[in-house]
């Protein structure tokens, strides 16, 4: 029999993550994943869209495999079908029997696939990491017109956009909640977002649902909830992710309130501590609230891959909860969003205040390619502390985005972040007189007094 | 005689940022700048290089009055000569008597003018914060051909870069030190921005010095210390800033080691409470050693004036010392430094380990615009602290580096680096599963076992 000291089961972003993790903290342990993609053929899961316009190929969409090799881990192409944990094995589809001493599982999520009649049929598609799912799907889309996307979130309306990209289609999201985004931005973040959207010929129709897909045999069209009816060659339902669990659940570990396996601030599953669960499929809670948290983002999964993999065999790192950054494009806007939108504060019970701050993001404001990079902090009334902030602007808002969460992490007050220690150039950053995140606590700081 | 309860004297980034932090603070204050500046001719400091190329005018690179008239404070357009501590009162240069009961020098620096014969002719330059003086610069030349530029730092590689895209330049820079940048840089970085210049067709000849300028009227010539002869229709000499204490000498205020009027860390003059000096005027401790700090910035000047302008009734706001995040651009190439380089730190008696890790900026590599983004971390070695760190890579790269200067200021380890929870978009940032800082945190952790 097989044998290895580590068996990571999974190869979406938090698998490979859990490997180099567990290589660098213990060098001389072994460490296999097991996953079922082929070699070079896992996608980066937030790239799938961009497959579609800006890449045009699954090839060109891959997390390569020298992160695991190159890091001296071992790569199995199989499926783990069961988990002994009396006798610390697993089974594989292959009828391969393999011993651990510890074991992770990345089994990563499945789209949600919401109860709507008629989503069967021939060119539906849901945002599967799969790269023959994906290749087959590309290729259907590429020769139909009417296109309708299922859900106005980060991914659908990333598809819309980049469906968008190949040309002469006719594509409208439908959301069920009154605005695109709503579960990241706050409202009038939301608005910007579908301007943009407007403005690239992309129709939003919120506050409504699918109640049925019709066509026969091939989708034809879709029925709305408000008695709409619209011609579609072809439907994309991304409306989220659901942990993929039944490995887990076949061993008998615990599932949590998020539906995903529970695991303690170490990331051992509370079920048996040889066992550590990383990423989609890990139940994971709000680093503001504590509270179970349905974040899924695959930097979150390859955090946790980094806590569990520092943790295999001496506990060194702690999960102190999900703070969530998101960023997305939409042409050359951006939009980001760090920890608690100004509805989530208030939803959680915070008295909070905002800083809002706007100022060109580069100066002089003549630089070419300047945009203006909008901030909101939302900061405690009571303490001063950031609980989030969000950033609509150019390029560098993701990286903006994560400065704030630098500021969450360490539970930094607006008072201290007014005075942060930022560098400025002309061509890369705001001018430092107007530099937005500071400026953004100032504002906040006048309203706490 | 007039009477403002704050009077700020200077108009680049600390004054104008120390009237609008006084007025957020104060609203019920009187404040009122004093500057020897025509309306709308403050020239945004660090983007002085870029009028010479990129935006081609000085009216294109002002700092905007409004800074300080939307955010109620009151501007004069005058020099103050006198200051009468005692009376507490300014005079000016047009013979107004101003009565204060807060003061705050903010009165810049003068580049440094090295003592090399014939600096006086025609056609020699310095980088001056002055409108007319760039106007009649960049006149000058746009006409000329051969052009040598004393001083290897970043602000005479951007002039240098900016000339030469007026076009038809014969650029050469000559730098004291063996290679550009090295009071910023470590030497890796040093050697890529120098193989950037070169790509450029900028010539550097380090390890020299300028011996003398030489022509008749104008000048013609310069000769190095290595016996050198360049021909030169123009001289830019930028080497350097020295604060402008004029005023405050004569006010009988404490001039510190640096050159710099000497303040308390609430920037409080150490002379006179009630008079205050922030930015390039004022004298710099390191974050790091607490020593005296030779370090100029304009984002350092607004930093002080942040704490200055909070503290002028009330001491709230503490001056923790400079940690120093500077960014440059050569073509598409971004190179930034956070902090202490691997030279300083050791030069300061830190045993320290680095951590390095190279990953394309955008995710997947085959994203439009990708580049590669190089992180250097600087750690010390007992503590696990991060000293400093730099950055070659794309246009996001100077927001990077302030996402390490959020670490250092709030004394991060690399372990919990090493878990910070980024947020990562394809066409945004790094993958999350290579994301630079945190890889190049986990690398130094290898090191310090």
């Amino acid at each position: 029999m097989k044998q290895a000291d580590v068996v990571v089961v999974g190869g979406s972003a938090a698998g490979p993550v859990t490997v180099m993790t567990a290589k660098r903290h213990y060098p001389d342990k072994s460490v296999l994943e097991i996953r079922k993609e082929q070699p070079e053929r896992v996608m980066v899961p937030c790239g799938i869209p961009y497959i579609f316009g800006t890449v045009g190929s699954t090839n060109k969409n891959v997390i390569g495999d020298s992160v695991i090799t190159s890091n001296g881990g071992e790569l199995m192409i199989d499926e783990v079908t069961e988990i002994d944990r009396a006798a610390k094995t697993v089974t594989t589809a292959n009828g391969e029997k393999i011993g651990y001493d510890r074991l992770v599982l990345a089994t990563g999520s499945n789209p949600v696939s919401p109860p709507i009649p008629g989503k069967e049929l021939e060119n539906v598609f849901f945002v599967r990491k799969d790269a023959g799912y994906i290749d087959d799907m590309l290729k259907k889309l590429s020769s139909v017109k009417d296109i309708v996307v299922i859900g106005g979130g980060f991914i659908g309306i990333e598809m819309a956009d980049e469906i968008r990209k190949m040309g002469g289609k006719n594509i409208t999201i439908v959301e069920m909640l009154p605005q695109c985004l709503q579960l990241a931005l706050d409202e009038d973040q939301c608005s910007e977002a579908e301007k943009k959207l407007a403005e690239r010929g992309i129709k939003v129709l919120a506050g409504t649902t699918a109640k049925s897909i019709t066509g026969e045999g091939k989708v034809s069209g879709i029925e709305l909830s408000d008695g709409q009816i619209l011609k579609a060659d072809a439907v994309v339902i991304g409306i989220g992710a659901v942990p993929n669990t039944d490995l887990a659940k076949k061993a008998g570990l615990e599932i949590g309130p998020m539906r995903g396996i529970q695991v303690d601030e170490y990331m051992r599953t509370v079920t048996d501590k040889n066992i550590f669960a990383v990423g989609d499929c890990a139940e994971k809670f709000s680093f503001f609230t504590r509270k179970p948290s349905g974040l899924r983002l695959a930097s979150i999964a390859t955090i946790e891959a980094r806590i569990a993999g520092a943790n295999l065999f001496q506990l060194k790192r702690k999960n102190v909860g999900a703070i969530g950054v998101f960023a997305t494009i939409i042409g050359d806007d951006c939009f980001s969003v760090v920890g608690l939108t100004e509805r989530a504060a208030r939803d959680a019970g915070y008295d909070i205040v905002t800083g809002e701050w706007t100022a060109p993001d580069k100066h002089p404001g003549s630089m070419p390619g300047t945009k203006q990079e909008k901030i909101k902090l939302v900061v405690e009334k009571k303490t001063g502390k950031i609980l989030g902030g969000e950033i609509v602007g150019g390029r560098t808002s993701a990286e903006v985005a994560n400065i704030m969460s630098a500021f969450i992490s360490n539970q930094m007050t607006v008072d201290q972040v007014a005075i942060f220690q930022m560098g400025t150039h002309p061509a890369l950053t705001g001018s430092p007189i107007v530099y937005q995140i500071v400026n953004a606590a100032e504002v906040a700081l006048t309203k706490m007094r």
